[in-house]
């Protein structure tokens, strides 16, 4: 039998979830241009007024959507170096990326259409690049780096490719790149390229 | 008094830039949501009749638009040294994905929209990428590189991020980014990233 659920607001939390399960299954079947507001209410068994209600709109079921993805407890992988800890890294971003059914190719071609979307995809994004400063900071304690290696702009010359590629010039998938683009950004991090200037004389 | 233009089609050309100039001035004013086939028609001076029987539709427009750009004589900046050219290229990338009005930012976006839009946006790229390894090959012969660097990767790294921030992370331009991602992908690059392993040997 499964354990009561006594929390306060238990019942809109599992609203919630019905409604962005269908948000996800929808988007997924018919993609943004196939999501409608009726649809998701009744693939989620809610009524249309509760969706309109508290969504408001496509855009604000898809924020709401992106906004929940960041409520988990995901951490960047930890494989001991810093190039296969971004290899490791670019390997789920081309998952993510190429899955079937394409949700989160869908989720940022749909922040080109909605304002809403485009906020939330903007913090989702933030709340991964601020989880994944840890690789960096692991590696400066390994010597991997220079102290002062400054951890984003780091971060994004290593995923940047995979979502160059996949996303905006969606050439096929290339099983050997997200390992080069790691590689690369872990030799120009070695190189000093990520130090920033201000602190590079103070180690 | 302007010299007679005899070539055949003189007139159709004449007529397909008048309509791909207004295509662009609808879509830097309204973006992609606002622009119409009428409008286009309108603004161009065209019969509607016309532009809907040589475009079709929006999206043949944008097509015919992203086409007409590879029709130039562009060439990658020439700087002298392989880490100044990617810098500069950036540089181009950066004013030109912040330029306004926003018109290549909104031709990106209607690729997400239009599948005419989309292959005509991947052609541009492979044309403007293309024409962007003669800053590899001049690299190699002032040995600045291994002979056998693959140009494509190394164009990719050093592009990816400017596209990456301005148009997936949409962060506000950051002066300092074209030329930090050109020194990344030329230090990566001259640490042999970018070489291919089946040529690496034979040098």
């Amino acid at each position: 039998m499964p354990a009561p659920r006594p929390r306060p607001g238990g019942r809109t939390a599992r609203i919630r979830r019905q409604v962005l399960d269908a948000v996800l299954a929808e988007l997924g079947e018919h993609g943004y241009d196939g999501l409608t507001m009726d649809a998701v209410a009744a693939r989620a068994g809610v009524h249309r007024a509760t969706v309109y209600r508290r969504w408001g709109d496509v855009g604000g079921l898809l924020a709401d959507v992106l906004d929940a993805a960041s409520d988990d407890a995901w951490q960047p992988p930890d494989t001991g170096s810093l190039e296969g800890d971004l290899a490791a890294l670019n390997r789920e971003i081309q998952d993510a990326l190429t899955a079937q059914p394409p949700i989160v190719a869908a989720l940022i071609a749909a922040s080109f259409r909605s304002e809403k979307a485009d906020h939330a995809q903007r913090r989702l994004w933030e709340d991964r690049y601020a989880r994944c400063e840890v690789i960096v900071d692991r590696a400066i304690r390994r010597a991997e780096l220079p102290p002062h290696t400054d951890a984003r702009p780091l971060l994004i010359a290593a995923t940047a490719p995979v979502y160059h590629q996949l996303v905006l010039l969606r050439t096929p998938p290339d099983p050997g790149l997200p390992g080069r683009a790691a590689r690369t950004a872990a030799l120009a991090a070695s190189a000093d390229a990520f130090t920033t200037p201000s602190s590079a004389g103070d180690t």
